[in-house]
């Protein structure tokens, strides 16, 4: 059983209308609620204004898979929690940062770059699959078209990918690497670019495969306890000589 | 000095007006003439129909880079020839395949898989620096426009990338790998998308600035004589314990 | 089930006592053996003194994965079946090359390198798991020590790997980057070092379990019929303009 | 000119008598010595113990390549000049971190991972040329033997790097990536492992080669002021449709 942990900073939901209609119950229980009806995965949500920004020890270290959604609040996540998720991630548990999650705390950690790109709202979006081998993109096809989504383009600030699955198209001109895999310390990284607020995109069948493809693919084999950087003992004199 | 040959199938400038009017004196001759204008590069060039097509050994053995365009005639190259690129890519020599030597023997000998792809006559194309920090992007900016190309659309069956310089956005809806360097062996090859032979592609500045700089990142450092594969002694006994 | 064919050279085993004594039945019975044990796994074997070397048209096209071992007649390997396996590879066949198949046909066309390397018999080896959050690593624990093997060393002229999952030290001085991953069309390949003919590498459940990790590893979510290279229409107007 | 820095933590060597007879001008005084004898250099140092521990904004304003030597006092760097380094990596200065400054501040943070490892001091250190076609290996040959170096092992706990250029060898059972290279933002970045304050590797002509390689490498061809995220214009609807 993968344990996935939705967070959500779940304030557009709270106070813009617009963003009601799409999501009444807030991004995190509706991604919560197609990764429920998956065989072997179970799942919990933890939003920016519970305690402890509902990722408590305990929430974290029940969580296999850590599912990230944030947008204008990045600087309300305490240091603490930030440093905490980063940790657990280098320690093995996977984390899928979706869309304006590229400047989340945890996620810029990760990567030790600024992750700026360009953005318009409102354009066409074809994403390609690049690597119609990896697990991300299985069952997907040669793409995925989202009739309306905000434009992220290049050049998109982070370290090449070690596996490149989408490359975005937007009908205003622009290119983006919108599915992007890496790896940090034991723990699988996923970015995955569509889902903006007011549009629809978590409801698209195509793109809940691929979130559920991901968190499959970057559910961990081990989750250690503690890094460590051990003084270490020569291998036995009969072994080298 | 950086000794490149322009290697040209010249068959199309020989028999299409529309082509003819756009290099009338072969695409080679159009590169190598913005090459030998540049310091420390000198060039030589070799076309299809000439003996070895064009391609000696002591051609070879004088080249530091090799630049290729091919399009019709891919079949008529001879196996021996398309051997001795690239065994000479592989002891040293850079490689520099332009547009439809995508298809060419000796780039899908150095790539090992089919290098299909999706095509279609007549786009808009914008190439998007994905790299800014790669020396076959300096001076180029945030991206090239070409008013008409051909279309190159992904999937392009190749191998991920050593590095990723260019990702191409077209009008119809499509993006492609554009720009992709590989080593192979001590090789350097590039691969580089424009130019389709009723397009004036290699008339534009920019474009021409992205194939010299390719030339000078792809020169060798060294080219060695053979490649081996020796039997080897154990360090000797007091490095060991 | 994941349908694996397990070709040796088999000539070895044939005619030399000392691999007789280590290998009876020859290595592809011992791999063979140990992969029938594993749930969800089925297993059949060929050699090279087989009717076209055991790998018939129908027999390839009802392998997913097809590991290899070869040494002394790489060159008796008729291009024709290589060049099948090397297609079927790129549409979807994972590929497992053991040991001295560094130099087998299939691996040297899917690589685009010569794939040469140091080597002298009997030595020490230490694999260290280098991504222990690889699937290819699971329950190996920190590295693997081979008592005896022939040695490996670099420069091993190969293609930066997509995933360098081991890399092995050896008592006479040298290293090796001896567990490696690619992706070549829609296919994926692992080469794995250890397996010299007179060492009883095989037999170590450490290796077994590598092996049968990597089967998992490589076994395609597809094999398509045909790679194509189409010509494709523009997106409909509506969704560009 | 290559505007170089070299910092240096700067305290064994004001009382370890077994480091001061090694560099008895310190670290960084070693290093800057044979940078400034190469044309096209000019060197600067800076130390921890200085105010800002040397590193100004009018400091590193005018610095393209920081090389960085830390050991024992890593925490007592400052954030905000660990911030200000990190981010004018991302602006485009390259970057290299020797030695024990795998866990220094600006190091870490730009590879988003814990960066630990094994170590041992006294061991024999061989340094194995993976890439020969490198610019950082250029004239070093197959190898580099180091007699008494510290032992640093796998597994080494950073992001795949982008490209590897050596792995090291040691005599008590260790393989280490002891030579790799990132991107980062604009900015290259550069591990070379070698350097134990103890033992007199910064002396070592072949050592000195590859710094020196290094801050050829890693030196910019821009350094931008500002790292933007703008909101951009679509494409002119004359390109699009």
């Amino acid at each position: 059983m993968i344990k996935v942990t939705v967070w959500n900073e779940f304030r557009h939901e709270k106070k813009d209308e617009e963003v009601i209609a799409v999501y009444p119950d807030g991004i995190h229980k509706c991604i919560a609620g197609f990764l429920e009806n998956e065989k072997g995965i179970s799942v919990k949500t933890a939003t920016l204004d519970e305690p402890e920004h509902g990722l408590t020890g305990e929430v974290l270290e029940n969580t296999d898979v850590l599912i990230w959604w944030g947008h204008m609040c990045h600087a309300e996540v305490s240091d603490e929690i930030a440093e905490k998720v980063y940790n657990r991630v280098l320690r093995g548990m996977g984390f899928i940062a979706l869309h304006s999650a590229h400047f989340a705390k945890p996620f810029i950690k990760l990567m030790g770059t600024s992750c700026s790109l360009k953005w318009r709202e409102g354009d066409f979006e074809r994403l390609w699959v690049i690597s119609p081998n990896h697990p991300i993109a299985e069952g997907i096809g040669e793409y995925v078209e989202l009739e309306n989504e905000e434009m992220y383009g290049e050049r998109f600030d982070i370290p090449a990918p070690d596996e490149q699955v989408f490359i975005s198209w937007f009908k205003g001109g622009e290119v983006f690497r919108s599915g992007c895999c890496w790896n940090r310390g034991l723990g699988k990284v996923f970015y995955f670019r569509p889902g903006h607020e007011t549009n629809p995109s978590y409801h698209v069948p195509q793109i809940q495969r691929i979130i559920t493809n991901a968190v499959k693919w970057a559910a961990p084999n081990q989750i250690i306890d503690e890094i460590l950087c051990p003084n270490a003992k020569p291998s036995p004199e009969e072994k080298r000589a």
